[in-house]
């Protein structure tokens, strides 16, 4: 397989970062530190530019990307807009490969004489072969090359790749999912487009063997047929999610003043992707779900009965099955057969065999009763949490005497483990998924149950995790419709 | 005004603990240990009940109901279910004014000699004239009375009274309504409502002068009609708030096998709420969101015109406009008096005065750019978070050296405040209603904001703050749909 052109970005040996604040910035606009933070020295060159001051942190800082004495790769731009074009530049005479404008204050500002001086950029680079990402947008963040635009992302590689035109929305998702345990192979925030788009994104996405799952939060699209075919050939080979801000009539005016983006109907939208074999998120909760969906077992359902198991008490299990039917699933029955064996070693009182299951077996049943349940008729996946063996509360906290908090730390954390083990070993024994539920909120924590762990823990073990009973089922619903109008297109779910 | 007949209950001199267990209890069932957390025994007598055990943390632990030596109004009942005929016989003795049921294992369980038992005790009890709560149920947190269900419960009294007919969701609603700052006069988690039921409370609510707002998790009623009259009363006269669980066939199943409760359709349901005036939530978030309106000057929003201010960057604004159309609620473009008045200190480049507003103005002219906001045509409520002044982030953690922890938590706290009160400001000066939006997440906790202070803090002004624009959004419209049919009846909203 030959490498994609737009592959070298993703991989520079080496970085100028051109504008870098003197004094130490977190969050945005902290690309200095997030790269030292990430290791990029470590595994590449890294230059602080900036002519106000001489060094950083101990590190020599150029007057100018000209003065940098080797070659440069990448820049990132963080001058003010009336200095970009000069920088660009310097960038052609140093024949870099790619530049990111954090930059902002060009097309998005809907002035025209700003756009005019971001197309003539554009025009320039494009003719010297430089590529761009932006103007106004957060760059990439590729682990396995340590670029990181933020400080604290992980540099663990994963098999989602992200883009998104929106720098805020990119940070957020990286941060939310990172807590749900899902690593990344390449985040791109793109904010302008004014070179590289979405399509050249997806086309990338598609061929990339790093990437398995593609999310995508996109406001506008330039050029329709070409994000189309783009789609499509990413969708074909690539599980797609795609959330498109700006389907609203005050969302759409947002999205314009935002990024310079135009509106577009969200039924048009939505049978594009329909057609492009993608799913469309409608929230950014629901984008999220549906990357641990498809990045986990979860996207292996294929039928709508849940078995609800544990959770919490009578009063949750019956809004859980509310929940559950309003997605259009069904907690079914369990058949008389099951129910005869369960009674085997559960009693009457205080118990609920018929699903929702609210049981207490023995300990040493316990996985019995989970494959009874799993391998009922009319069972198609498992909701439940790490209740069952109690992994996350701290079982000193019940005796007098204040235990070592380090030991409950490091006791939590094996139970947590094994929490999430148990259930990948009922989804592997039986062949039924199994859908994690971690509620988390005031009372767990009151419980001591720390939820990022088990949600961090059970994801590595393939198993998806969700916040709350109501969007597990509405995840899987969407799982369902997408498999349906997938129907002939190559089998990726 | 005379005291209702059930007003008592809620007030006992005195209360004995039946069945306390020998060692230290959290959570469920550690009744003895949150009363004394409450302070109960500062305002009353507590009295431990276990024929095992001579005392519990150095207090004398009596050996039966029977040989308390000073009179008992209220009695917990946390004895196995097969000693709970006995301990009914007893309090007829000692002349109690009311038992609780912690005890399980009655009508709930669907056997018919158990249900057989629970009607015996109760007809007994009427007899004698004792009022039962339960079986199978926490019972009361009262703040006033310094009676409380589990540990780690505010006793500061607020205005709103909770019923539910499950004990593990009072126990997450308190919980989580607790830490957005709800406080409350009276919260009854009544299970199996053998004798009291929901309209029983509901009757109370009506006329408790201790409440302005009602709330209820109903999952089966037993007496259609008492119960619509009840509801009728309360609802003409306090902001009342209804979610019934089990409004689905796997919901009503669950129901069944957890309080015996039997279905009904959500379209009676949500018409019995009409007529009455309550409004039905569909949800547990959306419960907790509408207690949240129902308490501060949510309620109050009378149109659909929202300003968005701040919050998050560009593609948060987008995904925002879109959450709010999608509830049927729209964020208008700002007159263009208002752009222009804006625009004389708001710079062209890398901001939105258009609405979403997304503009940093110079420090002291924040208040002039709320002003206009809040007074322009077309805006009925503004969403907005506590953002500007950034209140939340520790300034001294952008400087080297980490600062003192106990200063950063100090001015963390006053900025807080600080924000919250200017949320209140401006609602005061406007007269538009001020709504406040703080998403949390790992996102805000890595910039060092902490969200339940900004909740607490900005309901205490009377301002309620929902965790996602989504959120507000949806219960604003909600409580519109509330003022739309309750049109005719007594101005409570």
């Amino acid at each position: 397989m030959s490498t994609h052109p737009l592959d070298p970005i993703f991989h520079p040996r080496s970085v100028a970062v051109i504008g870098v604040p003197s004094t130490r910035r977190r969050g945005f606009g902290g690309f200095y530190e997030s790269l030292r933070e990430a290791g990029f020295p470590e595994i590449g060159q890294l230059y602080p530019v900036n002519p106000k001051v001489d060094e950083i942190d101990g590190v020599r800082c150029y007057p100018s990307l000209l003065e940098v004495p080797d070659p440069v790769d990448y820049v990132i731009s963080q001058v003010p807009a009336p200095a970009a074009p000069q920088l660009v530049d310097q960038c052609i005479a140093k024949k870099v490969r790619a530049i990111h404008f954090f930059t902002a204050g060009f097309s998005e500002t809907g002035d025209e004489h700003l756009a005019q001086v971001e197309r003539e950029m554009m025009a320039k680079l494009k003719a010297a072969g430089i590529r761009a990402i932006g103007p106004n947008c957060m760059g990439l963040y590729v682990p396995a090359s340590r670029l990181a635009f933020m400080e604290g992302f992980s540099m663990e590689p994963g098999n989602v790749l992200l883009l998104s035109q929106s720098g805020a929305n990119a940070g957020e998702i990286v941060s939310e999912l990172s807590g749900r345990g899902v690593r990344f192979s390449k985040v791109i925030s793109y904010g302008n487009a004014a070179d590289l788009q979405a399509h050249d994104f997806l086309d990338y996405a598609a061929s990339d063997p790093e990437t398995d799952v593609v999310a995508a939060y996109v406001e506008g699209v330039k050029d329709g047929r070409a994000f189309f075919e783009a789609l499509k050939r990413c969708a074909r080979v690539k599980r797609t999610i795609i959330l498109k801000g700006g389907l609203s009539a005050s969302g759409s005016r947002a999205a314009h003043s935002h990024t310079g983006s135009l509106a577009g109907s969200a039924a048009v939208f939505d049978a594009v992707c329909r057609q492009a074999g993608a799913i469309r998120a409608e929230t950014m909760d629901e984008l999220q779900d549906l990357v641990v969906a498809a990045s986990t077992n979860t996207y292996r359902v294929k039928g709508r009965g849940v078995a609800l198991i544990g959770g919490g008490g009578g009063g949750f299990a019956v809004l859980s099955s509310d929940a559950i039917d309003r997605e259009g699933l069904t907690v079914p029955r369990m058949p008389a057969s099951a129910v005869q064996q369960m009674r085997e070693f559960i009693p009457v009182a205080g118990s609920s065999v018929n699903n929702p299951i609210d049981a207490m077996p023995p300990e040493d049943r316990v996985d019995d009763m989970l494959q009874i349940v799993a391998t009922a008729e009319g069972i198609d996946m498992v909701f439940m949490g790490p209740m069952l063996g109690r992994p996350g509360r701290p079982q000193a906290s019940d005796q007098d005497g204040a235990p070592d908090a380090e030991e409950v730390a490091k006791a939590m954390e094996e139970k947590t483990k094994k929490a999430a083990q148990q259930l990948r070993t009922l989804q592997d024994e039986t062949g039924t998924p199994v859908v994690g539920i971690f509620r988390g909120g005031r009372m767990a924590r009151r419980m001591g149950m720390e939820s990022e762990g088990f949600f961090e823990a059970a994801y590595r073990e393939g198993i998806g995790v969700f916040p709350s009973v109501a969007r597990a089922a509405r995840t899987v619903a969407r799982v369902l419709e997408w498999r349906q109008y997938r129907e002939g297109m190559p089998d990726i779910l």
